[in-house]
């Protein structure tokens, strides 16, 4: 059975709204449009940074439709399709497999905690059951600071074990190195970093890119890393990827979604690109000042261009 | 504006399911008639004990809907809707209104941790404006352990104070009496401990209750030390108050929703009570038998009779 694997960096996609919380569905499109122009491999659209479970089911599935219909290419999409219970998530990851995606990205059931390997094992392996597609190319996201559930490294060996066909992959946002390394080392299994920190490192051990937040503004230059990897070129990689990481590390001083909003709300001129829904907060104007300022000026980051075309 | 305060103790009713995962709903309705006939003074559908969020956004609309058919009061429900978004948890809200319910009981948004009160008070205002109803009787759900967020008594305040018709009280499942206390210190909110051992600390500052996970085996009990209370027979509430505790410190023990769905199938003969949805695990049967057996030998409490009727 083919896979298709995307290579290069993923944007989790920001979901912008208007200012009464909707969502601003031509703003979205208009934006997956010019990351993929712009350095982005493949989306991720309904991660963490896309705001996903702050969404309701039917505008996700809505928004993906929209997607598609606009032209956007399904095989460069992992979905996000995770909820707290088997049957919405299996709704989901239906709807994303009859648009023929390149795979979904399925979080743990995040409300109760201190859940069982047992338990975890039977989740993903009831929704694999329930969801019945060939067609089912399923990533775990393993995001513990955030939903509070861990995916151990034997958990997901043997999910990986039993469902080869389906269970090709893994984001893998815990930060932790150590964790990502053990993961690569699962046999046939994609890994994804969650940051674009690790990525010579996880690279060098063949992972074929990563999904990183910052990539909704920084895609061209992790792009020309992973470009500069892949020709051999690895002292040069190297190089590129220290504006990469001080990008990164000053982005992430702040709330990481909120913070990106704000950038696209001074750099575009469209200010409800600052919103975020409840229960995010969004960045302060004159903390987007500050941070804009440092970008530019300390990292020489081009903010003058609009990342986005005017919509 | 007169409101619906149920007095007496609520029971966070267990969900039971089919072998195949699928929610026995004659089982539900027939555990539900026999908890309000045998102490439970009203229900709390769809919480935590009742694997809420491992249910389906249809699936809890529907079952709700059966109770109502089934001639259960909607006046004895109060019923949990909340989700980690807005819409959806609109959605369930705006139905569980449209019932005459009770009271809703909202979880705060449960998947990104640390957010803001700020973010916490947009979340529950914007919803009060999304459901635009002046039926909406509004109980948050504090149960920061499993939750991950924490409803401060600040932010608690403000709310109870910007929405006085709406936001009427609190289920506190902290198990952190300082909390509940400075709850109860709130100028006219109903507050319920999430547990009956704090119970006659708490009726003696004026609670109506309690919604406690034990009420689904142990309601008589619970419900007989708050007549008790209620008569003025203080001493007799504290004496039968210590069957209760030790009756719930047996239960948590285990994890309470899969010891109490087993302690059922033991009792009942239906063995697919046990059945729990995933990310939870059944108790092993031998270790209910052994719960059983403590419960009726040290504690003298009656499990021959069968908690629910034969169904």
């Amino acid at each position: 059975m083919s896979q298709n694997i995307i290579r290069g960096v993923i944007a989790p996609i920001l979901t912008p709204f208007h200012a009464d919380l909707a969502i601003n569905t031509a703003r979205y499109i208009a934006h997956a449009r010019h990351l993929l122009s712009n350095g982005c491999a493949g989306l991720a659209p309904f991660g963490t940074t896309g705001e996903a479970v702050s969404l309701g089911m039917d505008e996700r599935m809505k928004l993906l439709d929209a997607m598609v219909e606009a032209g956007i290419d399904p095989a460069s999409l992992i979905v996000g399709t995770g909820l707290p219970s088997l049957p919405d998530t299996a709704i989901l990851t239906r709807h994303a497999v009859g648009h023929s995606v390149a795979g979904v990205l399925v979080l743990p059931p995040f409300y109760y905690k201190r859940v069982s390997e047992e338990g975890l094992y039977a989740h993903y392996s009831r929704l694999i059951e329930d969801v019945g597609s060939d067609g089912l190319r399923l990533y775990l996201y393993h995001i513990p600071q955030v939903s509070g559930v861990d995916l151990s490294v034997p958990l997901v060996e043997k999910l990986r074990r039993m469902f080869p066909a389906t269970l090709v992959g893994i984001k893998d946002s815990s930060g932790d190195w150590d964790n990502t390394r053990a993961l690569i080392g699962i046999d046939g299994l994609t890994v994804y970093p969650g940051s674009e920190l690790p990525l010579i490192e996880a690279m060098d051990l063949g992972v074929p890119g990563c999904i990183s937040a910052t990539a909704n503004l920084n895609a061209a230059a992790i792009s020309k890393v992973i470009r500069l990897f892949d020709e051999g070129k690895k002292d040069e990689a190297q190089q590129a990827m220290e504006q990469v990481k001080a990008f990164r590390l000053k982005i992430q001083a702040h709330p990481v979604i909120a913070a990106q909003k704000r950038l696209l709300a001074l750099t575009t001129g469209k200010h409800d690109w600052a919103v975020v829904r409840p229960p995010l907060v969004p960045l302060e104007e004159s903390a987007g000042h500050v941070l804009a300022s440092e970008l530019m000026v300390e990292l020489g980051f081009d903010l003058s261009e609009p990342a986005v075309p005017a919509q």
